[in-house]
């Protein structure tokens, strides 16, 4: 290929550093009245009543709205694929502002003001008399009895959803054991049960949520929004305001990050109705960090009972997970997200016996879990990586080749997701080189001392794109100018991973024009860009792909055909033609006419006159899944509880590497937010009052640069037959693994195995401690 | 019809009046750089020095730059399709700041700075050294000899232009006059032979010329500009920074006025290269009214000897017109404005023996002249119709029914343009009944006083669009929403005549979707909207009609087939099918299905998705001809040199009338423009030194809302076989033959010959007494 596979600069590079580029906020028209939102001070309970006549006071105040003013509509926020089966779609289950409160910092309120500075004085002569109730923050506590049912409408009680996903129907855990203990003798098998949890956690993107709306001249409500699915955006704030979704456009310009967070749709639909409100003038609504902490979204915590048997020679026999998912006040995506998570852990391993993978999604009063880039995995690959180490480690038995054996391969996951292509084992066996296994393993036997050293591993796979579980389309718009340059329209969304620069690269391999002719439009706009689901799954890459290699074959195929028809090809046949570097050219690859003198001959005829334009869409109806691994040598200092990267590899199998710069780009962000969940990130809520006790960057502790190790990045660079140009998953896979790997190797240096994550220096000195290993 | 021939409301009036509608300056960022030109203080000569030191110390001053700084390129600024002819290409004949002075304030040197403040007072301090030429204003003074030749890139002479279009090869008049003698004798002839002189005005759009200018993070140079033809203004953007055209991308929102003024590319590429100069960062640029008035467009004056002979029963035997046009400093859309005034003076009537059109355009040391509205006609029906009116006062004859017996009709034009329908004596028949022509002419015999009161007429042809001077094509793109209602995008401009209304009606009756349920795009983006040259030449609703009527047609078959492929038609093939009024209907006009029923089943196809979108290029290879007449019954206050209208009407044979309440605020805009030409705009330049002496809206007379009469508009719809929908030109006819029709009316009045516009008292004063009809 040309194009792809090769570390081109991205085209929003120049943009950024020089800060040409433009974002949400950037954009706001000048004369834009401010909201504010009054949040919940307590995490469950009603709204009696709210008094604002002090608040409409404060000069600058146009208008105070409170959840009894809001319309009558629960609409769901999860960025999902729409659904014509009410079966699949999201719970509909919050209003624009809430009077039954299930979280601390609930929307109750909201001011538009003139200015900031009124907006923040009117909030707080706002007063909220509650009724409260006794909050229940984690899954199993709200799944008590006791605990007042959150959201009746959906579901008779706090869990609203349990799966079983069982490798045959009659698989039970128990009968299994009583099997293998039949087939292989007790001594021959080594079991380990263990509850295993994961933090709440928060995407902290630089970009905070930042929307501006208002009714725009032809009556649409328009909104402006950092969002990373601008069509889905659409329909919710439609659903939310009870309008045809024609009637609302959104518009998506640069964001700075997302992670998932803005796969929800926020807070949208409340600032598009605040416009409709103050007669259309555009209100402008950006929240504080501290707002995005709490009342926004988080990665699920997971709180699972985990149990494995293997055999002492190195054979899995069987799995259970039985997960309890704390899901928040709001449904967002939670049962999607427990299903990827479920489905992840029962696949893969494979299990002589058979396997049981099931989960509880429980409402809570907490804050709402949903996307992370990653979607429930990372949880899914501590609950299988850490019970496969205890395992190895009881049985004595070497990690590495016990995954090499028992891994998910290319036969052991069968239906419409699958391996078309397999590279996992490669990649454990090039992590394994890397991090010098074998030589580190012997070299860290029976250690002492303070500072001992240890490596560990963790494997993943994760699916390319969301099909079959939700649709998988993708549109695209090329249009060509005189200069034989082109525009290409996608709504699928560049999020700050590179996805312009690699749909440029795409283009110019579908097309035949070269990369620096390429023009992709970053900002997408539902009123025009050609549809798509957006930035999520790890799908824009494969999904919008296909639609421009596509798109680029029709446009090429339109140049050739009018470049015959207006007489430019000296005789030559379209069949006889191709187009390479901006040139259509024959079979010897000898120019026959320039594409910029087809456009040019084509727009100004005289009397047949074509502007030259390429559109369609293209549905995928595959899903391949990537793999890959993490190898981590460290050392920790027992007495201080502190873990020191040594070295760390990711290697993945992303099916063609699109653009190597970018993809190692990718993967050295997903390695730090891995290690911020293996070592040092976890929102803390108080079980008795559901507050949140650390909902800021300063107590909240996301790695800095100066927590950074040196990343290493590998690939194993192997063409996927399905995808468009070879590419599979590799948004989010880099995220999986660090964090397992790590508590991984905590265990190879000190023989201590931890279940909880983050590994911090209180609850690593504490279970140094437990063990007798420190004073 | 359903939808179009009604009077619906404008898309825009609620955005406009309630000022949500956003202009240029409304959009430009908060950050950008103000830039402000420096106009030269002598009409014709030569910058020798420009010292810009002590300006370049201005505190917010970022960068000052002279004609001795910019790109040795000389490009054209008419709003013309490109024609790969080179031969058909307008000389290119200025750079962004020139050297060589050709007007008093021509644009020698711009400054770039923070703020307005700032660059206004460097401007101040730029000191310009000057080698002066005596100037040449008129047409017939540039043609001297001893004129200085003011571009001898593009012509050896000032005379830039000559052209004559006759009856035959071989006509001449003095042979077709002695031929006449021989025919009819010399008695039962009449002959009027006269100078005519029509003024140079400005367009005196409300909203300035205005845009600004910034290099875009993919490196695209980007123009926001009030412009009417945004894809021409892209390309000679390019054109003057020496860019590939796709390295250039303009927009233009909504405008307030253009009139042909913004049919010509103004300071958008001295911007553009503004922001080049300054790291890209966006530089706005707005002119004064006294700036816009000298230093854009104007329309010609012309200064026409003409000729007539008819035969004292009422047969026009022959017409002479030789027109010197006085084009200004540029050449700007020059030689075509004279040939289409050229064109209509010879096809306006049929004249036995044969007629000469005859004209020399010349650039002067004055304002460059340009299109304006109706570009070219109004002098040219100032010429016919004083000169027919003369003949028949002259001869005794009633004006009303010589024209009918010798105007145009469908069978004298013949060629490409011609009258596909004939309205024209229609519509005299029609203005002369509301004016109550013959009462009134028999009751305004041997008047005296001071106030004596007349009726004139005058009558107008006029072509629709510009095919086949130039190339027509219109492209337009439908995209479907969720809700069965569309986008439509088009690069044909809404610059305030209502056409994003006649696009919804159009797009309405072509596809079955109801006009609440259109909206049209209103912004033009190159990058992104279907190809269209912009609005000029009342081509839009003509040409943008056909593409309109064929992608909709597009689109509607696309939802049909769909809805037969989806299986959502209860079993109904597709060439059984139509859509209505948002429903796919059967033959019996039965609901089949909603388009909005079968947009989601097809976006959310689990298994054949696809966004359903139209797009398609239309070409338009014929043109038909409007016309249309005004007649006016006035009074004169002889003392004073006053005319009061107390009745006008405009009768217009424009095919279909769209929208019948667009259509007569169409004509009354244009009535006024034309009461204005004829009773007091005129632009006086001082011949001695080129200085424009009324260069503001204090001197320089438009008529206000007090001026204004009663205006009366009637229609003669009939439907032309070649419109889309049946229509033919409108958008400038209006503004055509209100003076003439005045200027006539006097001679009724007064039985004084007037043959120079504008009627101002002085004129009329000096006109009374030196026919002894006043002391």
């Amino acid at each position: 290929m040309d194009y792809v596979g090769k570390s081109h600069i991205r085209v929003d590079a120049y943009g950024k550093v020089t800060g040409k580029a433009k974002y949400t906020a950037d954009l706001c028209p000048k004369n834009a009245l401010v909201a504010k939102v009054l949040h919940s001070t307590i995490a469950n309970g009603e709204v009696v009543d709210i008094d604002i006549s002090e608040a409409k006071k404060v000069p600058g105040v146009v208008g105070v709205f409170t959840c009894f003013d809001v319309p009558d509509i629960e609409f769901p926020t999860a960025g999902h694929p729409y659904n014509l089966d009410p079966s699949h779609l999201d719970p509909a289950d919050r209003k624009l502002l809430n009077k039954r409160v299930r979280l601390y910092g609930d929307d109750v309120a909201a001011v538009v003001a003139e200015d900031e500075v009124a907006a923040v004085q009117a909030l707080k002569k706002i007063k909220v008399t509650y009724n409260e109730f006794k909050p229940y923050v984690t899954a199993r506590a709200s799944m008590q009895d006791e605990a007042p049912v959150l959201h009746p409408n959906i579901s008779k009680s706090n869990c609203f959803s349990h799966i079983s996903f069982k490798s045959s129907n009659d698989f039970n855990y128990d009968e299994a054991k009583k099997k293998a203990i039949e087939k292989y003798g007790e001594d021959n098998l080594v079991e380990v049960c263990a509850n295993i949890k994961t933090p709440l956690i928060s995407h902290c993107h630089i970009e905070l949520p930042v929307s501006y709306a208002y009714v725009d001249t032809n009556g649409k409500v328009t909104v402006v929004s950092s969002t990373q699915i601008p069509h889905i955006c659409r329909r919710v704030v439609a659903h939310a305001l009870g309008l045809p979704w024609g009637k609302v456009r959104v518009i998506k310009p640069y964001i700075g990050g997302g992670f998932g967070n803005k796969q929800d749709v926020l807070y949208e639909p409340l600032c598009a109705w605040l416009s409709t409100q103050v007669g259309g003038r555009p209100v402008f609504l950006e929240i504080s960090r501290e707002e995005t902490i709490v009342g926004t979204r988080t990665r699920h915590p997971m709180d699972g009972d985990v149990r494995g048997l293997i055999t002492k020679d190195g054979k899995y026999v069987a799995r259970e997970l039985v997960n309890y998912v704390q899901n928040g006040g709001y449904a967002g995506h939670g049962a999607s997200i427990t299903a990827k998570c479920t489905g992840i852990f029962k696949n893969i391993y494979k299990d002589e016996l058979g396997v049981n993978s099931e989960a509880y999604t429980v409402y809570t009063n907490a804050p709402t879990s949903a996307a992370m880039r990653a979607y429930g995995v990372p949880q899914a690959c501590s609950f299988s990586e850490f019970l496969t180490d205890d395992l190895c480690f009881k049985a004595g038995l070497d990690p590495v080749k016990f995954r090499l054996e028992n891994c998910a391969d290319e036969n052991s996951i069968t239906g419409d997701q699958k391996f078309y292509t397999y590279g996992l084992k490669k990649c454990i066996e090039e992590g394994a080189k890397h991090i010098k296994w074998d030589e580190k393993r012997k070299a860290y036997q029976n250690q002492t001392g303070n500072i001992r050293r240890g490596v560990g591993m963790g494997i993943f796979i994760y699916q390319t794109a969301v099909w079959p579980i939700s649709e998988e389309i993708s549109a695209i718009r090329m249009v060509l100018n005189q200069d034989g340059s082109i525009q290409v329209q996608s709504g699928a969304t560049e999020i700050g991973q590179g996805a312009d620069t690699v749909w440029t690269q795409m283009s110019a391999e579908a097309t035949g024009i070269s990369f620096d002719k390429i023009y992709v439009m970053s900002t997408q706009d539902t009123d025009l860009t050609p549809f798509d689901f957006g930035a999520f799954g790890s799908r824009q890459s494969y999904v919008v792909g296909f639609a421009i290699k596509t798109c680029g074959e029709l446009l090429k195929k339109k140049i050739i055909d009018r470049a015959v028809d207006l007489e430019l090809t000296k005789g030559k046949k379209a069949d006889e033609l191709d187009i390479k570097n901006n040139n259509v050219v024959d079979k010897s690859g000898a120019t026959v006419v320039s594409v910029g003198d087809v456009a040019m001959n084509s727009l100004y005829s005289q009397t047949k006159a074509e502007h030259i334009v390429a559109e369609c869409t293209k549905q995928t109806l595959t899903n391949t899944f990537a793999s890959g691994c993490t190898f981590v040598d460290i050392e920790v200092d027992m007495a201080l509880g502190k873990i020191k990267i040594n070295d760390i590899i990711n290697v993945h199998d992303s099916g063609t590497v699109l653009n190597p710069a970018l993809a190692s780009a990718q993967v050295h962000g997903g390695m730090s937010m891995s290690l911020g969940y293996g070592l040092s990130e976890e929102l803390l809520i108080d079980e008795k009052t559901g507050k949140p006790l650390n909902d800021n960057l300063l107590d909240y502790k996301i790695p800095t640069a100066m927590d950074a190790p040196d990343y290493s990045v590998a690939f194993i660079d192997m063409k996927d037959p399905t995808g468009g140009f070879g590419n599979k998953a590799l948004g989010e896979p880099p995220a999986i693994t660090a964090s397992a790997a790590i508590r991984n190797a905590v265990l190879n240096a000190t023989g201590v195995s931890f279940y909880q994550l983050p590994l911090t220096s209180q609850r690593l000195v504490a279970g140094f401690k437990e063990k007798g290993l420190i004073d």
